[in-house]
């Protein structure tokens, strides 16, 4: 063959030397330049309309890339202003946009203080803002902070609590009216009428005894999911706050490592599961006019070790309370009157504004779907609540996340799953029963998932748009334009370059109904891809539409991993039907659910079944290593991050929640633990990462730790000394990330390697 | 070829098969039988004669051997009793052995307590044996535990502190006259005259100022080497004793998370680098008459500041007292009057008996060579110490180890270093000057590193032989022939089908003369071997003949590996020259010592360079540490166990022998520590091993770590939750030893694996 070519060459060389007429150039290179241009084009149009070919062209998700300025998402921490909308820029400048003129004015510029670490609030009357700046968080809510006081018109005041210079506070924040500001400092909460006031003490807190007032301790953190426990009635004239007393709670120390010749400790009240719990007594103190405060008295069966878990204004003078026994089975919904103390039980949850129609979320039976959250009318007459049934405004087997703006005249907008479980839609409902406009449905490309704040007059709202790259815009109620307050267009541009796993939603047709959401690498059919579940948290949705730039989506990019998160049951926005399991169980009955999944996805056929790897942090750490020890080498690998190992250690309001109090024979605690399982985790591959200061105690990893080194067991360790859940040093959390990956990656590298063999074998 | 054997093969067969006379069957069977026969032998002997054959049926020493009972040492805990000596059995059985007449007589059998964990002590009148049980050890020598007086004609008694039942004590042990015995209790001694008489309380110690009589803090047991700090005088009329205060000492905090619904702490005296030190002072009380109790006066420059570092009765009153200043560099020896508490300082040391000659050991100028211990005898008159010059009683280059018996007319007896550094033999002094016997010499079999202990006596002693498989032996010094009283038997037959590895001793031709012990696997010479370098601790001698059946042999066995053990400067044992370096430039000199000797091993033609790995635990830790950071991927992995990361976290007493007090400037400190260097760590591959209750506290790991972190360093982990330095729960200690080995067994196999890359580099 190449003989034969090389003779051909020879012989068109030989024609070309032959003497004949003078050549026409440049008609040669007319028709050359053609020639070259089609075929350019040819190549061009094959590259841009292969998609497969035009994937090749974009590069993986990389962890230098998460870790690079340009992939950061910007949040512009939007507060309203009347019609005006407060916002904090890429570059650290606090603005205000106004909707009237859509002129924007510069409050405070970077060059005043470091505003990136900086949390600002504006004053109910737009002349003050208030800058929380030195934040030291404290445990997942709480934090402390330094406060300055910006008027608009002036300068900077620096605000400290009497009698102190440079004192860190607890908390600080406007009331509802004016400039009126209340702040926590030692325990005890504080009042100025005004910026210029002095400020009055409204509480007398032994610190000694463990007592805070107006803030969650740790218990409440995780019960109101809030630091603040104070509550401002509407018209500013009364303020609503919790005392926590912890003065027979155990405490716990926590060994702090580094920075010192000697290691110190971090003590503080922690009721582990059957300790004793806080005690909590709602106050009201009338802010005009003398001060005089009144407890608000819970029903005798709530008087003791019970918990308080909702607290809102329902007019100004009265306010609903919800208290839960400790156990938390059981729960009475009180209308309180603030100017007496006295508290009556509802037997349906109930608000009032002043006397007319009033909304709410109540779980609706669904027919056979059972139930799920729609929104409620309900009527009162002042003097009494009769309990009248509800009236619902909305129906069908889908949620309502949230309540937006609720005003008989200006609409009642709402968030719900209605277009889909993992979508989050603005509607607005049309007074007609069960009517409703989708605001949201194909407004802003890409974004089915939103966020909603509305301006004080409801004429105005911020949208959060959270799938896809973040955006916040600010819209008008009357008008479909809109102005983009930040669309993270450094990110958009940064990911246009990258190649991205697609996202599925399924439901599973079990019985269970679990949802599934999957992360597929791009052309997924093609291949065999390892698969990594990640566990997630009960209670917490992971199956949604949100945002996600992660580590599981550099792995998935780098090593064709597909990833799958499952909301198991009692997850929010599902039928409550199914969430009406024995809690006891949903330890066990999560880990059945789970592997459930996992088997079923071990039958798709672009999913290697000998590659599945798991990930689960806190409670998600548990239920991968309960999954690692229920099952037998089906894991290639594990990942659990300050995994929860024994719910005796946890805090009292979770354990108790799901395992009740621990008896003196402790069935339910010890089966739930994974410290009685370490000999089925003895052969099985798994990483644990524990920061020593975590709020899951490291004492988790420790007991564990103890125990797999008496069984010899196979795994390896990573500890974070001082850091806390969130690793909140950006280097420890890098860290943290590159391990897992690394980890997993030649986790499943060996496993590639091992393939020929288990082929002889199967 | 092929084809012409087999046309061979086919007419020898043709052959065969044609008619001839009658076969001979019974000739050609046993001609048959005989040739088997020569042939089994032929190949026998060659297999018994060929070294390397023979070695290829012995197995492998492995991790299961050393954690199975046949491969445990049994050491007897002999003590004398006159001419009897009392030992513990193998089987827990508490025996005394006469010498006189070679009977047997039980003391105590396993029956009577598990005496497995037991240590236990005869009386001085050789009527009782005081034993602990329920031994809890607490730092490196000190441990509180119940006592028991077993009267051996009579039963047990229980043995409890004053208006206590069933309490621990701190210690107890006999006086040497009678049945007198002093115990410590909650910082107090107590001395019984006799078993039967009632405890007279010697001191009055105030436990929440932290202050503690005769016995070390953790100060004193780095000090002392010793958990009793407290001397009996030889008539047993006085008893010396240290107080130790610590009320200004900051204490350290050690965190314990094992166990406990919520977390302990176990907090002590503890003086880091640079802060308060323990006050100590020496009492003696007289014990004979009413207690009167009188301070030795330290010399002015010692009275605060300075520790005390050797006291030793040198007559029935008089004392002889070794005060230190507190960074180590000056001392003074004084002789104490116990009447009057008077000490006068001594230009050298002197010891008293009563009048006449004494004898200690006194470095030695052997000309060039430097300085080397030898036996100084040194004469005194009764009411004055004058400093006389001392007469040697030995010379050479090699040093006195310890004098066992010290008597004119029985003999002077010692352990030294004459036949090689790494040997310790028994030696009598022929009272000639520098004339001497060597006793143990060629005496045992494989024996060449002795400890000695003699009867009161003096006419017997027992040897305790350490390399090889130890043995314990009762010798008379009028006789050669001896007893056996442990022959560790069980050990040694397991042994024989061992294949261990050859040990080397080198001493290295430089400058410092660096002393090498390098064990090799048999048949060294035909292969490439790894090498692992084990780091040592200043002051303690690594190169010794001393038996070791540990993680290394393992290592050397199954993976082909050379272990070298170095003692750099400033180890004992060895010319005092070279000793009198700057000390704040030991670790730096020891870091360029040690990476000399690798070096020049590098070279031997037996030994692979590219796979050179370290191991090194606490001081050695560091040092490991050290060199790693001042190479570059020199060494293949590393292993630092609960290392020494910043002298300024480690006990004064230690940290400023070496660096001094720790100044504003810090320069000595900042560059010993680790802490600074890790971005020269950052590429290097390496294990960190911490126990978190260990004596090097885990906040030198936990600093280390949290800086690893930051640079992203590639290393492992591994922790041990409440467990100490020498983790004492077998099952931790195993997985202590497997992490070790499998660390580096898989470093050193992931290193062959690349090989051939490396050799296309070079």
């Amino acid at each position: 063959m190449i003989a034969t070519t090389q003779q051909n060459m020879t012989t068109e060389l030989d024609l070309g030397s032959t003497d004949g007429p003078p050549r026409n150039w440049k008609g040669i290179g007319i028709a050359m330049v053609v020639i070259l241009a089609v075929m350019s084009l040819v190549i061009l149009s094959v590259i841009l309309l292969t998609p497969e070919s035009h994937l090749l062209l974009r590069a993986h998700l990389t962890m230098e890339d998460l870790e690079s300025e340009e992939f950061k998402v910007h949040d512009p921490r939007v507060a309203w202003l009347n019609n005006e909308v407060v916002l904090r820029t890429r570059e650290g400048h606090v603005l205000s946009f106004s909707l009237n003129n859509n002129l924007t004015t510069t409050l405070l510029d970077n060059s005043s203080l470091d505003l990136t670490t900086t949390k600002f609030q504006v004053s109910a009357d737009s002349r003050f803002i208030l800058l929380a700046y030195n934040i030291r968080p404290v445990f997942s809510q709480s934090f402390t902070a330094s406060y300055a006081i910006y008027n608009v018109a002036n300068d900077l005041l620096e605000f400290n609590p009497p009698e102190k210079e440079k004192a860190a506070l607890q908390y600080a924040s406007w009331g509802p009216q004016g400039s009126q500001l209340a702040y926590v400092f030692d325990g005890d909460i504080y009042y100025k009428p005004s910026v210029a006031s002095k400020p009055l003490r409204l509480t007398n807190a032994d610190q000694q005894q463990h007592v805070v007032n107006g803030l969650s301790d740790w218990t409440y953190e995780e019960m109101l999911l809030t630091y603040d426990a104070h509550w401002w009635s509407t018209d500013g004239a009364r303020l609503a706050y919790l005392t926590i007393n912890n003065s027979a709670t155990p405490v716990m120390e926590i060994p702090h490592f580094l920075g010192g010749l000697y290691p110190s400790s971090v003590v503080f009240p922690y009721p582990k599961a059957g300790s004793s719990i806080p005690s909590v007594s709602l106050f009201v103190v009338n802010l005009y006019g003398p001060a005089h405060t009144l407890e608000m008295i819970p029903p005798d069966s709530f008087r003791a070790d019970s918990y308080i878990s909702m607290v809102t204004w329902i007019s100004s003078t009265r306010l609903a309370v919800r208290w839960l026994n400790r156990v938390q089975n059981h729960s009475v919904l009180c209308v309180c009157e603030a100017t007496t103390g006295a508290c009556s039980e509802q037997d349906v949850p109930l608000f009032s504004a002043d006397g007319s129609m009033f909304y709410t979320i109540l779980p609706a039976k669904q027919g056979a779907r059972g139930e799920f959250h729609h929104i409620a009318g309900l009527s009162s007459q002042q003097p009494a609540f009769p309990a009248v049934p509800p009236r619902f405004l909305t129906s069908g087997s889908w949620d309502i996340i949230s309540l937006c703006a609720l005003d008989e005249k200006a609409g009642k907008y709402f968030l719900s799953t209605e277009e889909s479980r993992q979508s989050r839609h603005l509607y607005v409902d049309l007074d007609g029963v069960f009517q409703r406009r989708c605001i949201t449905c194909n407004l802003i490309d890409g974004c089915s998932y939103f966020q909603a704040e509305f301006s004080p007059n409801r004429t105005h709202f911020t949208l959060r748009c959270l799938p896809g790259v973040p955006k916040v815009t600010v819209h008008s109620t009357k008008n479909p334009s809109y102005v983009v307050l930040e669309d993270n267009s450094p990110l958009s541009k940064a990911l246009e370059d990258k190649r991205l796993p697609e996202t599925l939603f399924r439901t599973l047709p079990a019985d269970n109904h679990l949802h599934l959401k999957i992360s597929l690498p791009q052309g997924y059919e093609a291949n065999l891809h390892p698969l990594l579940l990640i566990d997630g948290v009960p209670g917490h949705q992971s199956v949604t539409e949100e945002f996600s730039l992660d580590w599981p989506q550099v792995l998935s990019g780098t090593h064709n991993v597909a990833l799958a998160w499952v909301d198991g049951r009692s997850t929010v926005s599902r039928g409550q039907k199914t969430t009406a399991v024995n809690p006891h169980k949903l330890g066990s009955l999560r880990v059945k659910d789970y592997l459930g999944v996992v088997r079923l996805l071990m039958q798709l056929p672009y999913i290697d079944d000998r590659r599945i790897v798991l990930y689960g942090k806190a409670y998600g750490g548990y239920l991968t290593l309960k999954m690692l020890a229920s099952t037998d080498k089906l894991f290639q690998c594990t990942v659990a991050a300050a995994p929860i190992t024994d719910f005796r250690l946890y805090g009292a309001a979770f354990s108790e929640r799901y395992l009740g109090l621990p008896t003196k024979e402790e069935h339910a605690y010890s089966t739930a633990s994974v410290l009685e399982e370490v000999n089925k985790l003895k052969d099985e591959n798994f990483l644990i990462l524990h920061a020593t200061a975590d709020r899951v105690h490291f004492q988790h990893s420790a007991e564990l730790l103890s125990r797999l080194v008496k069984v010899e067991a196979n795994y390896s360790l990573q500890l974070y000394p001082d850091e806390g859940h969130t690793l909140r040093d950006p280097r420890s959390f890098q860290h943290f990330q590159r391990t897992v990956v690394n980890y997993l990656q030649s986790c499943l590298k060996h496993s590639v390697f091992l393939d020929p063999i288990e082929d002889n074998e199967e």
